[in-house]
């Protein structure tokens, strides 16, 4: 299978929000359409949390992206009318440097060595994407879930180089129940005696605690409501795995199970401690002293708010906090309240609520 | 300090639900008044998961108990006028036979032998409690959160010996939200090295687990608008502890880790494991094949039933359920929603709501 996947590097320091500084980082990036000749038609998408940069499927990457129903060819995200980039987040795994990287100062992984990630981290180092991909103003950021934040980050940041901004099942901030999950997410995977803080060998990671973590994520990604209409009190049909009285009687664990066996292998442990992290850190309020001030300093033309009533990780109050923010200094801000049932995942399968919403605004 | 604790002996077997016996259980329990010469003035309280049955301070014990606001001389449950008797719940560690106890046919701690539990089980010993008091008949039965469950399998069993029900912040049955998430903290206790199957020294339990499991039991417990009032993104204090960037950046870490600390010293891990496991486990709609049967097996002359709107263990929709099935064969069914901030453990915090609807309950 070809990958679409492609590489820049940042040249010297580039100096961390926080603190600190990585040496001539890799981005990595994939992009869809191309750049017309007045350089006005890119949209910049922020990715959540896990995904890579492959939001959609292309001729030289035929495997389906994370977003492939909303991005390419005639679809909301129209590859024929834009030029469409995703950076793989600095500090994830998928091509972009990362905890899990080799520093090239000292010839070892970064692992707990990598400086505080922040959002405004990843954000910056977009910038420095857009900018070697020849685009100053972009025609729409698009950011869903953290990635909504990293969003806000450089939107507040380039104020003169956006123009519209999409965000999805995102905030202006983590409030402390996300933040609670997020840090008992961290916990179990530093309590995994296999992590040896950081240091856990290549092929033997710690399992264990990312399983832990990812069905705490995903009994914060759903909701309630499409659990009962999904499983209710179905019991499990995977008895033939039962060592114990404790193990899977309801289908509903079994489901979680399934869920976590598929991610445990494929993300760097270390790589989703940083950006679990950066998530919490995030707060507009830090520009200026309020969220009044930071929202002040957006120059939008437009702006989109999207949220799923059930969300309870990006609860539907801080999605208003959000339309009534970008309503400052831009009058057209819509608000899509959407009565999807699954919850913050909405936005990755729920595509026939999101799909008209996007579409809808970017024909405007 | 004294204890008030008293036990009983059931003698010979006791039959489990589901498979298997306890060869001469021992029950503990404490009462609070008098029975009266018609012995109709009896109320039993079956508790949640982890209570022991001290639910309010006494003579012999001052120490105040787990719902003390509710329980004493001139209180809402007021044992001027009542008998009050709360059991310790077979299969917990505190006086009653669990998995904790040595089994007398060998002479070694039952741990994972000690057979399945379930909350019929536990209502079927408290009936054994109730008429070793010389009571036939209760005035009242009370359940709160599991211990409401209990109280269902307790009165659909005999549904001659109770006049009245109050239902606390439980459920006809668990959802598939509720049980993944106990499903959840099984998981980490069972995860943690030190559990080794159930044969942990006593000495060395498997606390990280317990401490992960208490953690997020209390994120399921309280509600996330009442952390945003309490905490919202305020910075933690305890920067002492900090070992690395990943430890309580927020206040709501740190109080979520000084909560956990707290428990897991004081509650046994398999103990916790079985009582979890039938919380998940009962149904009211296995009386009869549905929740209708089920309930029209109830003889109650009054039911309450009390729900916190901000509860997502047990939501509000399942205290409607309740109060809509008690009403099949019950007129005198009583619904409180109550707008308290503290989610499930509302109960067991926000004393001046819950008080006045049990006081005026039990004075009708």
């Amino acid at each position: 299978m070809g990958s679409a996947r492609k590489t820049t590097t940042f040249d010297g320091r580039f100096r961390m929000h926080r603190a600190g500084f990585l040496e001539s980082p890799t981005l990595a990036y994939e992009t869809w359409g191309a750049l017309n000749e007045a350089r006005d038609n890119a949209i910049l998408i922020f990715t959540g949390l896990s995904p890579s940069a492959h939001v959609a499927s292309c001729a030289e990457d035929p495997t389906p992206g994370w977003w492939e129903e909303m991005v390419g060819s005639e679809k909301p995200i129209d590859s024929d009318r834009y030029f469409v980039i995703c950076v793989n987040s600095l500090g994830s795994c998928f091509g972009s440097t990362g905890p899990a990287s080799v520093d090239p100062l000292t010839g070892e992984p970064y692992r707990l060595n990598f400086p505080v990630l922040t959002l405004e981290d990843i954000a910056e180092s977009a910038w420095h994407v857009v900018q070697h991909l020849g685009v100053d103003k972009l025609h729409t950021v698009v950011g869903c879930s953290m990635g909504g934040m990293t969003g806000l980050a450089f939107c507040v940041r380039h104020p003169d180089s956006v123009r519209q901004f999409i965000s999805v099942s995102s905030a202006t901030r983590a409030l402390p129940f996300s933040i609670a999950v997020r840090s008992l997410q961290r916990e179990m995977i530093r309590s995994d005696p296999k992590w040896m803080k950081g240091h856990y060998e290549v092929g033997d990671p710690p399992i264990m605690g990312q399983r832990l973590a990812r069905k705490l994520g995903m009994i914060s990604y759903r909701s309630a409501e499409e659990w009962v209409q999904r499983f209710g009190r179905e019991r499990s049909t995977d008895h033939a795995r039962i060592e114990d009285q404790f193990v899977a009687e309801f289908a509903v664990e079994s489901y979680l199970e399934n869920v976590a066996q598929k991610f445990t292998g494929s993300f760097d442990p270390n790589c989703y401690l940083y950006l679990s992290h950066a998530s919490d850190l995030f707060d507009l309020a830090e520009y200026g002293g309020s969220l009044d001030c930071g929202f002040r300093r957006l120059q939008l033309e437009r702006a989109l708010v999207i949220g799923v009533t059930t969300d309870i990780l990006f609860p539907i109050d801080q999605q208003r906090e959000l339309a009534q923010g970008f309503s400052i200094n831009c009058r057209d801000t819509e608000l899509a309240e959407l009565d999807c049932i699954r919850g913050h995942d909405s936005f990755l399968v729920d595509m026939d609520a999101f799909r008209p919403v996007i579409w809808n605004f970017l024909e405007k």
